[in-house]
């Protein structure tokens, strides 16, 4: 059987810490998870969230080629029939085909929480169930707490699986609501539950047992790989990983070992291959970042910094890679550190000249410039088009004579003379703005430009293009697609140095340049050099973007 | 038997991605790992890395008391013997009291990396050892590639351990050097070490066997808590986790479910509840942020976001929590939130208002305020002081009347009538500069400033203070501990909105304000303005700081 995956980024993910979607940024997950080959796409809590109720409504629309949608809710409230249950009736009005009901398998929280009876609990979920069974829909449970609950009442909390699988549930999730338990735990917890719904098979064929981790004691994977191994075919969790707390089980790290290591299928064909760029994609519609250390999908899963790895590697790949990157969409890359050593540079110097090797001089020499660098703040790691430039830079530099293979020589092409950027309040208009002119140095002739714009940054990003697309028509296809600031050395504070990133876009490839200095103003003016003197060199070698934009 | 704890923070750990410590900086983490209690100290590499040889010359005076060092290296190399072996000298000159020695248990690196027969391997390893330990070194073997190696050849990677232990190390450490294996492998690997070791213990006694897992599976946690339950009485890791590709086990995420859960002390008494902070302190010294969702330690770890989860949470704690978060000397917190609702909301309004319960119109209307100005992408979670201001200012806006208890009413202490920052190249001085003026009113006086600095905010940060300071001459004492800067919407790059936040400190206490705008400096000044408006606030309650200054 295969495994099904819910992805919940939408919902339980939505409880992240500084998490929020607006409804757009919600299509674009749901188109995303759906292009991935997810089985199940969580989507919003109509009955808490009126906002999800909107959300439901406009997707319905969408046309999904993997996904189903469902609404998450929970199970009637103690004391009064579904029919009458408001929030039940929000989960039918979201018109989804499938819900998910959450309901107590833990004692401790049916007493104390919910302060209902033990058996009034069993009767809200069997009856929750059927009434949204009766309703035409696919209900798949949520046990929440149930190794919690198994651990202390282990009687009871099988007891509530039952009733919702005896009530037609088409999956029973096990839930590590509070993330707190150990892989020993989730396997026999799985392996009771899975023992204890056998005698419901003939009346409810096909049920699955789910299971649902949290990573509060960072075992979330590894709990997620152990349910399966002990009979789980539902997986539950998000993309990325966040949700409540230290998040859920992160899909993106977990579905390559159960597809890889367990060879169970749980993505349609082809899709795993597309992982790396679907986590992005999500991520980037979740405004987070997907962290550089994250397995499989992260920038770093693959990077290879002690310069021994980066010997083991280019001898024997799985030396030191436990699976091929591209499997997963991934790719090997060797930091330009101090620790990275010449092989890994050289590897990268290649491109530009092909007779480059570990011990040329042109590597010797770049490696001490990269040390030198990375001590004054810089790195190369995110800034592939700056570290081309320094190469180039260093080899127009170097009195070694470039071989036949490699590309053209350097040489600057333009230079700013002189900038001022002025933010000031009040402003006529009476809104704090800002305003820049540059004076800029294109083959013996200056122009000046001025522009302004939203924020200082902004302001001379503007006058820059204005002054160069005189003598560069090309730069008016680039613009930025993203700008990243990080301080360098907190402890300072505003005194500290800034490393800005930017990434440009010409509309048919993209490119990423940085910038350090005390000043932001300045290290953002030597991020914007860095990527216009990229496109221009670029477009130079390569015949331009031929008018393309994408 | 206590559980030996190894941080690696500063070798496997500055193997990690943009990790790069200087000399200060690895004193700083080597006190800080110092003060938890942790074992031993790996290092450095004196034969790769003639800087930590430098490091080591220093660390000999430090006075710990906890800690030993151990330098880091590998077995000599083949065809040589040790005493020619340039490496081991360095590890030597080290004059650590203990070494910790790599070598290889995979067949595949003995022939295909390292290009060696099997047999002159196992002699490399006890030479080695014996080697280092006449010399009057405590050896500890990292096998590297273990469980790989026993996978692919059980009886060579066992002989492997067996050559170490043979010749005299005090510990053989199983590494799951590629991070790939599973907990289940993990265990059955470790127990059949413990096995092939157990033969040796009358000629070894008290050796131990101890695990080095890595994180690409997500699963380092999970496979070092599996490896204990095997019979390992050894960890290493790093403290925040970081290291080669996704980095070493986080033994921040993994002491506290080894002391708390296991019950097997780790650390020396009362060190657990100084485990958040001194994680956060090592994190600052490398320079990178611990991650906001991190096991135990981090800042959303007990953060409850869900407005069920955190009513059920102040009915009972351990209903979603799977341990108290004083035990690893973390704390619970509500983000403000759309989703949080309003229990969360009137908690914190209680220590400004002690009258204000869930349903009171003023939590109800701040519900309503957090939730526009999440709309327009300000946070509060990250800004507690901006977040109080808030509430203040909402109150005095209420036309309620605040409680006999409550704090004193808000009123606005200055305004900034007017500033101007300018940022320019060249200046007389050739270098690209920094300055500012701003113009306040306090009580109907204005008076104008000037400063210059390093970029735009710290110019605009001096002329601010520079002005108050004449009527409120506390302002002294401020100082500005951190300073971070967020693009909101990395989609429009430069016109993209920021989020600063400002961490202060007086020297007796810190404090977090935020300030959201599309331009950096409007976005600057409103953090600062919190930040000075917070300080003069609670110094007027409380009767100021009394000259105090840490």
């Amino acid at each position: 059987m295969n495994i099904e995956i819910l992805d919940t980024t939408l919902r339980d993910g939505s409880q992240g810490e500084r998490i929020s979607f607006s409804v757009r940024d919600k299509i674009a997950v749901t188109e995303a998870l759906d292009e991935l080959g997810v089985s199940w796409i969580e989507a919003g809590n109509p009955g808490s969230n009126p906002k999800d109720l909107e959300f439901f409504r406009l997707a319905s629309s969408l046309k999904l080629r993997h996904a189903k949608l469902c609404a998450f809710g929970s199970t009637r409230k103690k004391g009064s029939p579904p029919e009458k249950d408001g929030q039940l009736k929000s989960l039918l009005a979201a018109e989804t085909g499938a819900v998910v009901i959450f309901g107590k398998s833990w004692d401790l929280h049916v007493t104390e929480v919910l302060r209902a009876g033990l058996d009034e609990n069993i009767a809200m979920i069997a009856e929750t169930v059927a009434f949204l069974r009766e309703r035409g829909r696919t209900v798949l449970f949520d046990a929440e707490h149930f190794f919690d609950g198994w651990k202390a009442n282990p009687a009871y909390a099988l007891s509530t699986l039952e009733a919702a699988a005896g009530a037609g549930a088409a999956c029973i999730v096990l839930c590590d609501t509070n993330g707190g338990s150990f892989p020993d735990c989730i396997a026999r917890g799985s392996a009771a539950a899975k023992k204890a719904l056998a005698h419901l098979s003939s009346r409810n064929p096909g049920i699955r047992i789910g299971i649902h981790a949290h990573n509060d004691a960072g075992m979330a994977c590894a709990n997620t790989v152990m349910a399966v191994e002990a009979g789980c075919t539902h997986i539950q969790g998000t993309l990325v990983g966040f949700g409540e707390r230290c998040g859920n089980t992160a899909l993106a790290a977990v579905i390559p070992s159960i597809e890889i290591k367990l060879k169970k299928p749980c993505l349609p064909p082809g899709k795993l291959a597309r992982l790396s760029e679907l986590t992005w994609k999500v991520a980037e519609a979740a405004n987070v970042a997907v962290p550089d250390n994250m397995p499989y999908v992260g920038h770093q899963a693959f990077a290879h910094k002690a310069g021994m790895h980066a010997d083991g590697i280019l001898k024997v790949s799985r030396s030191f890679e436990h699976i091929e990157p591209a499997l997963v969409g991934n790719s090997r890359h060797f930091p330009m550190s101090e620790a990275g050593g010449r092989s890994a540079i050289a590897e990268r110097v290649k491109k530009i000249d092909p007779s480059v090797t570990r011990d040329h001089p042109l590597t010797v020499l770049l490696s001490e410039k990269i040390k030198e660098l990375e001590a004054s703040g810089w790195q190369f790691e995110g800034a592939d088009a700056s570290f081309e430039l320094l190469v180039r830079r260093l080899i127009a530099e170097s009195p070694a004579k470039p071989s036949a293979g490699a590309k053209a020589a350097y040489k600057p092409l333009f230079k700013i003379l002189a900038y001022r950027v002025v933010s000031e309040h009040p402003t006529g208009s009476s809104i704090a703005c800002s305003h820049a002119w540059v004076k800029v140095l294109v083959d013996g002739r200056d122009e000046i430009a001025a522009a302004e714009g939203n924020g200082p940054v902004h302001a001379l990003d503007g006058a820059l293009r204005r002054a160069l697309v005189h003598f560069y028509a090309e730069l008016k296809q680039v613009r930025l697609l993203d700008y990243k600031v990080r301080v360098i050395d907190g402890n300072e504070a505003t005194a500290a140095k800034v490393r800005v990133l930017i990434e440009s876009t010409d509309g048919l490839r993209s490119w990423s340049t940085v910038g350090v200095s005390d000043d932001i103003i300045d290290a953002s003016r030597a991020a914007l050099v860095d990527s216009i003197e990229y496109k221009l060199i670029i477009d130079n070698e390569t015949g331009g973007t031929g008018g393309q934009t994408a």
